[in-house]
């Protein structure tokens, strides 16, 4: 997440008196990722607060999702929490309110949980992965609210166009077929619920081969279970030549039918899926690369990369294992 | 129809053995419209053959509808003629054939149909061709083919990403959203049905103020019924300033209300019909304008005049008459 909002020391002290945390000890943006602002928030803490042991929080201020969006968001986070789910838990004011206003935009502090992500996972961890999104999935069943996914039909449709000036004729056509074939593939028959929609490498935290953290759910939304599962295998399980590394894709894919089996119709899906996850991506890096926002700190991603992996899906996948 | 394919007189006179409509008298190409190449063919005629009386005819050579996408179109000619409409009967030839292949595009002759279309249609003829367009869908609802819309949401998408790079900043924001919107839009209350889908002022042939004929049915498809009525009141009832003219809009709605009443699903609709049959055009101009194919006689059309009239349904739409 570049820093597309500073926020100063100074702010942010006047806006932690809402919360029973205590003095701001440190304050630092956050590079990774691109949709949001986000800071490490260090506090002297506060314990006679409502969060004692709490020192290390996520600060965000939400770029593009409007307050009224965020609830769903926010109150998955703590749902899956409850749930036993390593969620970070978002912080109520003294209100009881977990969203604010900072600097002109809806802002929110959840717990920073323990951990690092890792760049090269290995079987293991693609395994404990996969049971993971299941557990997450199934959890998100009883979830009751409602969201649509900012980042389907029309937003495809939408960026494709805006992009399209771009690209070579070649990536045009990819892009043309791809788009229009989502735009009227039947999805009516593939189970839905609270999915997460980014859960790449740098959103799960480790201690050794154990999940610590499962972070960023502002992208989370109801849709389809197995987009959620293609989103996640694109970048966990994808080897260095744009195609699937095997052994983790099949540990990955096994563990999360262990706990909720794929269906008929989803192992179908399941090549079609894995194409719209890749083009979800590879249209979102082409806007920020070509049409990007003004940054305090911007590193765009390749969209290459993503454009790479599309092309290979659209050649062959591998079947899904039910 | 420009004509992309040249046919000599030796090859049509060859053509011909396979008909019995006797020898080659005059060939001529037809210059209007855009998808196929067209020509007037004039024999000597044949008093023993199965037309007799017949020595004018149409001829299309298809340049971009398959073979195997024809019998849709030519049947349901011949379907909607033996029903008592003014539709031109296809060709059979000696072997019972109504299409064939010439220069390598499939090729089909029907009957010329007396009368001449009328550029500035009055509010007699509006409501003449409304209840006319009306009694074609009634007849059509027991025409027992289908063929999905080739201009349907697939090619929107695909042609909208292709032209893209020719827009104006707020051109391709008009674009990106009536596209989307389209995408989303929820068709599943309206009626469906053969409809005819280019129904412009040149297809319809006067002879005064009584049809004679209706012609250029190759756009034929399955689709929404009340989608045919926008795209033929876009262009039928159209005044100056890209409004509605009036008086020609109510005389056509009522006419055809009269004949086949609208249903409340089809009121509702009505401003996204009028859009999407808008944006239909908008983007086949554009297309046709900035990716043209190689011709040998070329007029494309010019865009702006869809533009204008999408950007105006946009702000404002008159109600159906129901």
């Amino acid at each position: 997440m570049s820093v597309f909002t500073p926020v100063s020391e100074a702010e942010l002290s006047d806006w932690l008196r809402a919360y029973t945390l205590g003095p701001l000890r440190e304050l630092k943006g956050i590079l990774a990722g691109i949709d949001n602002s986000n800071f490490f928030v260090t506090t002297e803490g506060d314990r006679s607060g409502n969060w004692p042991d709490q020192t290390r929080f996520v600060l965000t201020l939400f770029e593009n999702l409007k307050a009224e969006q965020l609830p769903y968001n926010l109150e998955l986070m703590e749902f899956l929490s409850q749930q036993g789910l390593p969620s970070p838990a978002p912080i109520r004011d003294r209100n009881g309110q977990y969203l604010g206003e900072l600097n002109g935009k809806p802002a929110a502090l959840v717990v920073r949980l323990e951990g690092d992500w890792t760049e090269r996972p290995n079987v293991a961890q693609c395994a404990q992965v996969g049971g993971l999104l299941a557990r997450m999935h199934l959890a998100g069943q009883a979830y009751p609210q409602q969201r649509e996914n900012t980042h389907g039909n029309a937003w495809r449709i939408r960026t494709a166009i805006a992009v399209s000036r771009f690209l070579t004729p070649a990536e045009q056509g990819l892009m043309e077929n791809e788009v229009a074939l989502q735009a009227t593939f039947d999805r009516s028959e593939l189970p839905t619920g609270a999915i997460h929609a980014d859960l790449f490498r740098d959103n799960i935290l480790f201690v050794g081969d154990t999940v610590s953290g499962v972070i960023d759910f502002y992208f989370a939304c109801t849709d389809l279970l197995l987009y959620d599962v293609a989103i996640t295998v694109n970048d966990w399980c994808m080897g260095h030549d744009y195609r699937f590394d095997t052994a983790r894709l099949q540990a990955f894919l096994q563990h999360y039918h262990a706990t909720r089996p794929f269906t008929a119709a989803e192992a179908e899906a399941w090549p079609m899926m894995l194409r719209a996850a890749a083009l979800r991506f590879w249209l979102s890096r082409l806007y920020d690369y070509f049409l990007p926002r003004p940054a305090e700190m911007n590193q765009p991603k390749d969209p290459r990369h993503f454009h790479r992996i599309l092309a290979q899906h659209v050649r062959e996948t591998p079947p899904l294992p039910v």
